[in-house]
């Protein structure tokens, strides 16, 4: 039985309004959008969208992919990127509910998949505390996009024999509250989500650590967009390569990174010359 | 510029097959087929596949996707799962370059993402050793599927800041070679791969690197297909919980788990119990 069906039943499919109308409650669509191009949406986020009476989105959605709603759906921002007209996450969950309570099809469209990093689990209690049914779409994260479109893979035989996904925001002291020891250890990938601008402390805690300064790193600005950017680096010069990153982004640290094209040839050939320097292979 | 664009720029679009003819050198797509779901693979998968002179793919890839590639196209099934007649890895590489040098359009089709626990890494050095463009289209990885099925976030506020996926595949032993001690560590989700056989073991090793016991555990059979089976269990008693398990399945451990809708809902409510009985909250 799906959650949906499940929920359903708990309250009976229907609501009373008011004392002489009933109307039945509405589901909570969390939907990941994907990591920005939207060929990577999949056939069944774009037929829930292509369903939705309301979309719930943040700012990372792009306009193509919120114009795949119906014409008639409302739209609803509620995370402009850096800007401070954001939702605090506890409105968002109660007009999640509020909308599925007035029995509209509500779909939260959320860049990426909406369980890594999305907080899709704060507004699924919220819709199970309430006795709403919520469906989760899952969706094409960004970290496998930035290694589709690098050519590096995030597991690779010998190399890569575990990937971790981690945030970069800062907990405290401008720096993420992170297992750096765990994070240090060789053959595996890191990757380090909305990380730019912590990027400096990040490397520092990785080397002191003991992750080698020449492992690999990949910088990826915009995955699967059409203004996507790579920068292929080590780790030692992570912050400087991510200086200039302005847009969402992730950090992606370890050796098979080593398999990463960057935006540039010539780019690839600097950086091996820089890890051997730096007493990589 | 794409990888497509350079390696093509690089070989010049053309090879010369013998005197008389030339015939430009086709591409290889490394495509995730996602979960299962066919209605989880991305607009893009779908996209290629349709236009596939070969499809090269796995056991795991369901017929109904197949079904999407043109009634003309070659289907080689190179990994029949749980089969004696699965193809070397490196024959795998040499047929898919072959088929690309004779000008076809390849498709690599894969179970989930092709850079997670998929191999894609190997398929796409070979290619870019002969000089053949290679592409590589994301899917949604298993993970992300079993975590939307279950309604169990990968990642969460407060209970877990990281998510690591590893596989569960034995090194020696019968047990697999990973970083218990990092693995251990509480507040972080640990999706476990192909590790139904070594699951004893695994729950054994992360006890003994001091996870609790009482860590709310997730087994997703087949996730995302019609016959998804899940099972809510506590780490202690993950390998018996295990043991019923025939089809590919994904154990995830982690204090978000204890979000999981199992199969029923009583069982939620037993395991519940359990992790009180052995300490948790």
């Amino acid at each position: 039985m799906a959650p949906s069906e499940r929920s359903n039943r708990r309250n009976g499919g229907l609501v009373l309004l008011d004392g002489a109308s009933a109307r039945a409650v509405g589901t909570v669509w969390l939907v990941g959008a994907g990591p920005g191009d939207p060929e990577l949406l999949t056939l069944k986020a774009l037929k829930v969208l292509q369903g939705a009476d309301v979309v719930v989105h943040d700012g990372l959605v792009s306009a193509e992919i919120l114009d795949l709603a119906p014409a008639a759906a409302q739209r609803i921002s509620v995370a402009k990127r850096k800007s401070r007209h954001a939702y605090p996450q506890d409105e968002i969950n109660r007009m999640l509910v509020a909308f599925a309570l007035q029995g509209l099809k509500v779909v939260r469209l959320k860049g990426g998949d909406p369980f890594i990093f999305g907080r899709g689990g704060e507004e699924l209690e919220a819709c199970r505390a309430a006795g709403v049914a919520c469906v989760v779409v899952p969706g094409v994260t960004a970290a496998l996009a930035a290694g589709a479109g690098a050519g590096a893979p995030l597991t690779h035989r010998g190399v890569a024999q575990a990937v971790t996904f981690v945030t970069g925001h800062a907990a405290r002291d401008g720096e993420p509250d992170l297992d750096w020891e765990s994070l240090a250890r060789p053959n595996q990938t890191v990757v380090i989500y909305m990380g730019v601008s912590t990027a400096a402390g990040i490397a520092r805690r990785l080397i002191e650590a003991g992750r080698s300064p020449a492992t690999p790193a990949l910088i990826v600005e915009n995955a699967s967009r059409t203004d996507e950017r790579r920068i292929v680096t080590v780790l030692a010069d992570l912050a400087e390569a991510a200086a200039p990153v302005s847009g969402p982004a992730l950090l992606i640290v370890g050796e098979a990174m080593a398999l990463a094209l960057a935006g540039e040839p010539w780019q690839t050939t600097q950086i091996e010359a820089r890890a051997v320097e730096l007493g990589g292979k």
